[in-house]
């Protein structure tokens, strides 16, 4: 078996849809938020954490492993969930946005055959191809592979988005013929910009390939407004599949995780959580909170009132701030869980809305609890 | 309640005791080893973390929790228990062995009343005093509370130790008037360098003080030989009351430890088990291994076989591998259970081993197999 997506309930004023996805390595409803596990490990955190915060998939990095330890090596320590001790279901991005992001312009060249870098380690020349990245997705032997894609700059032109779009849509083409994981499902990738003539092609296109499932991707990178976010996601979703997952890359601010559900995402993925936590940021349902702030000195409150995570059932505000401000590493451990939980549970009150059809009600009462104290945190 | 020490065998061919500690907090068996949470966090571990190793007892620091967040703070969130949330056993050590080694010498001014000298984070001119120590161990509420002493370095004179060695003694006396908390037992230091005479006064003084405990210091300044450490302990031992408990400061080789035990001592306590962690190196039967070495590449074996701590029991030595040499900080994470749990298997293999008479048989076995690839890890 690949996977197994079911569409249980839909809501019924808006796209939103509540739904379970059947993996070889266990089910999970969506919507879901999935933890970034880049180099196979969520960063601070054990699979058992994961799972304690409702956390149903995980996403490990093909570029990052590619280049440490290598994916041979991940495959002879039995594949990324042996490797990395993690019995539930992971999902491997392509490589293709961190070659976009993480190479300097001056160092990359885009070519039919893929694209040449430096490696960001030690300046090594490097080609990551579509075939080479389903290779490697391969053998890391994640549940779900993603199709490797050119992901443009916010900035891109019209012009030169339609050449990529359908570069990444003969990218995806070389992949699924060279991939071979009878375990493993592939997902093809929605690209465009905010354009909805490019976003409903390259969807159609996409869609005849016949993926397991499908993303919408070139919505997270940095410039982009949320407004074309709204409409890469409003252009791309009409000529989905119904009966197949759908996935947003790369988002992972509340408020755009409830939008991707009214808009009928059922899956996504965010460094933010965690790296917001490193610096000492804690999402709550009244805005995000910085514990270098000194108002937090002796708050003996958790980090949020009434969330049942390990943090906010065990530590205050005041010992947070106290490892924040100290350096120590359990500081950005404890916030890490907190915010994961904080994102996973949204999905989850979702995923009640959903049935009970109060989805849009869901997120007005959200947004107004959310930009309360906004700006004074 | 303060605390009770119950010694209850004593190993027929050592020095070598097993007993209980009871505390307000707990009761543990020792011998034991007694991790180090300088900020009041054990770097990267939480309290139930500490707990599946089987740490007994847990060390904090009255320097740096002085400086951050500082005592008054910890004392309103109810003690450094609730703050930290851990409802074991704490000892807080003086501060002393802190204001000598941070502090540069030119930025140090001993004198009767204290030590002037500069906060190495800000610059900042403080003054530690005996009296001070002990009204901020009082507010921090540990369990124990250590008196402050001179920490001399190795290569001091007789000359100088015995000055400082009366000076600790009348520090100590001064602490010892201005201790108020109830529920806090208070403990004695003894000094002296590696002189018999000296040692000797030093314990026959401060026992004459009536402590709660004893605790020999000076052993783990940088540039102490081995023999001068086994040196301090045989001379003050023989000084040191049996019903009560006693304690080696700054120490945690392995081989050490089980000097330390067959010579008289009950507790201990070093940063060495959680700072070669994060330095990627851990502690096995057959030395430290270095996780940076590649021979560790696609080994599928625990760091230990056999050994039941959670890192062993569900992770690879290729996975830690990877996470040390990509600076994952679940590596040394992983790595401080490992070899927390390590010293404290330790302690508690001695502690058999004292019930049956074999403490010497458990030392040479050890060192054999310890020794065995020395060099080659």
């Amino acid at each position: 078996m690949k996977i197994e997506y079911n569409l249980l309930t839909k809501d019924k004023n808006s796209q939103a849809r509540y739904g379970k996805l059947k993996t070889n390595y266990g089910t999970f409803e969506t919507p879901m938020f999935m933890p970034v596990g880049t180099k196979a490990t969520v960063k601070s955190l054990t699979p058992e954490e994961l799972k304690a915060v409702g956390s149903g998939i995980v996403l490990a990095n093909t570029y990052h492993l590619w280049l440490r330890p290598g994916e041979d090596i991940v495959h002879r320590c039995g594949g990324l969930h042996s490797f990395m001790h993690y019995d539930g279901p992971i999902l491997t991005d392509s490589g293709g946005f961190q070659v976009f992001s993480l190479a300097k312009n001056k160092d990359k060249d885009i070519t039919e055959e893929g694209v040449h870098f430096k490696s960001h380690i030690d300046g090594q020349n490097l080609l990551l191809t579509p075939e080479k990245s389903i290779e490697i997705q391969n053998k890391l032997d994640s549940d779900i592979a993603m199709s490797f894609d050119e992901c443009p700059p916010a900035s891109a032109s019209h012009e030169y988005l339609k050449n990529s779009v359908e570069r990444t849509l003969r990218w995806a083409k070389r992949g699924k013929a060279v991939h071979r994981n009878p375990n493993q499902a592939l997902f093809g990738i929605v690209q465009g910009g905010a354009y909805e003539d490019l976003r409903k092609y390259s969807a159609l296109e996409t869609v005849k390939m016949d993926f397991d499932g499908y993303s919408i991707g070139g919505v997270a990178n940095d410039g982009e407004s949320k407004e074309d976010m709204y409409k890469a996601i409003d252009y791309s979703i009409p000529y989905l599949p119904e009966d197949k997952v759908r996935y947003l890359m790369g988002v992972g601010e509340p408020i755009d995780i409830i939008e991707g559900v009214i808009r009928g995402i059922d899956i996504f993925d965010c460094v933010l959580p965690t790296r917001i936590a490193r610096h000492g940021q804690a999402f709550t349902r009244h805005g995000k909170i910085n514990f270098h702030n000194a108002k937090f000195k002796e708050d003996l409150s958790p980090v949020e009132e009434g969330c049942d995570c390990y943090t906010c059932q065990n530590y205050s505000k005041a010992y947070i701030r106290h490892l924040i401000t100290t350096d120590e590493m359990l500081g950005g451990r404890l916030l890490s869980i907190h915010n994961i939980r904080f994102l996973i549970k949204i999905t989850e009150e979702l995923r009640e809305a959903i049935k009970e059809g109060r989805v849009l009600e869901y997120k007005d009462n959200f947004i107004k609890e959310y930009n309360k104290n906004s700006g004074t945190n």
